[in-house]
């Protein structure tokens, strides 16, 4: 059977391996399996997030409250926005989608970075958009408004701090760069690793009120799957002006967060001092990751998130370090797709970052 | 902002009134308000079920196996088909829209029944596709072959047991008519309360894998929001040849099932009997509906499914009735926004069903 032409330049997304696949084709008791490939809250979420959804449990049985009124609200009271300025997904990834089904189609192009999260692109290609990239590895703001002026994109996508490299674009200058850019240009603001970004450096900290009040044309993207520890629950949300909302929802399927994912959400907010306990012990541990890479003499991108980028010299290879990493146990994210010889590393817990010092020292 | 032109035909989708909202509105007791108005499984989901999830909560941190080794494995036996055969949506819902973005666009049409799931339209729209309908009621196949010859839609939308009305195609007319169908065509089943049907006449029962060894053009639709009581998890699953679920899995948003919906809906297979007696339960209690309805001179229109629908006479009218009923605290559905002068109500417990009768009764 023939499909529609846009979908012959998209190649099927490959999962990741699950810990199960690791177990049966390596032998490794699932205890001494280590992941830190996939930007996890190693401590999990807030106990009281548990207890939650321990509560409503005979729940499953009924639908969601597709008005997803107490999360909306905590969110509004969260940031100082509105209701009607806010608009839930199944992980900022569904927001990123809505975006591009709404906005982009093949007549159009989308700009994004150089090396940026790969989901931009997949769903471009779904509607048959060009893909636009710069040639910097961080976002450079006079690139990207030369490209702009060059190729009138319909989306510009900006990831700050950047997801796979960790690095965040200084604030003010992404503010002067968005000021410039035409009102029916959406330029999305992705934000998933925000939380550690304004813990860690004011300069790069982005509020999406200050967005919202200054721009008619910016979407900002957080998500619960990070700080708050609920990547298996898919939440994630875009603020933005209410018109540009109302284009998300037009393209929203019904009942898009499960029951049990909307409770969970909604009180991990009533617990932020978990979040920046969590925070806090992540970029302790951080500082062990640069201290290793140092002694190592391996370049690490200065990180604003909670995961390390280590660039390899060139006589050792990115692939073949994950893939004997993989071997012992230990899951990390292999660059080598994105153009880099290089690691990306979630930041653990101190037992999992021990293990992996141990693990990947005879490699390097 | 200005959107894809697409956009404007579609209404922004308007969420059934929450329970939250009946209690502010209507100033009642919420263990005062009965919803039978979703077609959730009254019984809610096996014990064994919410065992399963309680047990595995600390794996919300986790993003999904996104390989879904564990329910498509079940899913696999319980058909007798290949894993390649199957997709997994948030809801059958997103199988829908995933086969709407692979195969429609702005220049083809989509056919579907006259009353129908409301979605089928919804996500038609998003894409810019234009509807055919038929005029008959239920599924009358020699006008859907009229109207296939005169069309040529990209997809074909068949509704069995059909939502909102509750009756189901013949098996044997419906395998006949895919059988005229050029193989370019997609032909939609939505089997959405197959499990019901199934139960209660074998002649309508339609089984997935006798469609797909006799037809490449073919999509099966399930869904463990009805029988297996887990509306509020968001899993649902289309059956096809390899080709169409490669096509599926190209528009698919990776990590689309929450890491305790993927567990729930796994171990929900594993206790068929649970699900056969909330089944049993169900017509006993729709033979009350069918008495009362007599007893009142109403038709309701023969149901295979866990809701009936009832047609009323002329000088009744059913968004006054269903307004006063929620003024009592009784969520229905009222189907005048379908052209119907009915109501649909969900087969609850023999308690709701009673308190049902209790307040509808002066109405009618």
């Amino acid at each position: 059977m023939k499909f529609n032409s846009a979908l012959e330049s998209i190649k099927t997304y490959e999962a990741g391996k699950p810990i199960e696949l690791v177990i049966r084709e390596y032998g490794i008791e699932k205890d001494q399996i280590v992941k830190l490939a996939s930007n996890e809250n190693p401590f999990g979420c807030s106990p009281k997030v548990k207890d939650a959804v321990r509560a409503i449990i005979d729940n499953m049985a009924l639908y969601p409250d597709d008005s997803m009124v107490k999360l909306k609200t905590a969110l509004s009271q969260k940031y100082g926005i509105q209701a009607n300025e806010l608009v839930i997904g199944a992980g900022s990834d569904q927001v990123i989608e809505f975006a591009i089904h709404a906005k982009a189609h093949g007549g159009t192009k989308v700009l994004m970075n150089s090396v940026t999260f790969a989901m931009y692109e997949i769903y471009a290609k779904q509607v048959g958009a060009q893909i636009v990239r710069t040639s910097s590895r961080e976002h450079d703001m006079d690139e990207f408004y030369a490209l702009y002026l060059e190729h009138k994109p319909s989306i510009i996508f900006l990831c700050t701090p950047n997801n796979p490299t960790g690095d965040a674009i200084n604030t003010a200058k992404m503010m002067d760069f968005i000021g410039k850019i035409d009102n029916e240009t959406l330029v999305i603001v992705d934000a998933a690793y925000m939380e550690y970004a304004r813990y860690k450096d004011a300069s790069k900290a982005v509020e999406p009120r200050d967005l919202i009040e200054k721009f008619e044309n910016v979407l900002f993207l957080g998500t619960f799957s990070k700080a708050y520890g609920l990547g298996g629950m898919r939440v994630g949300y875009g603020i933005g002006r209410s018109d540009i909302i109302e284009a998300m929802y037009k393209v929203r399927p019904p009942f898009n967060i499960t029951t049990l994912s909307l409770e969970a959400a909604s009180v991990a907010l009533e617990d932020e001092a978990f979040v920046q306990e969590c925070i806090a012990d992540n970029f302790k541990e951080m500082e062990r990751y640069e201290i290793f890479a140092r002694s190592k003499g391996i370049n690490v991108i200065e990180s604003y998130t909670n995961f390390v980028t280590l660039s390899l010299p060139e006589e050792k290879n990115s692939s073949k370090i994950a893939q004997e990493l993989l071997k012992k146990g230990m899951i990390v994210r292999d660059l080598s797709s994105y153009g880099l010889n290089a690691i990306r590393v979630t930041i653990g817990t101190k037992f999992q970052n021990d293990r992996f010092f141990e693990l990947v020292e005879p490699l390097l």
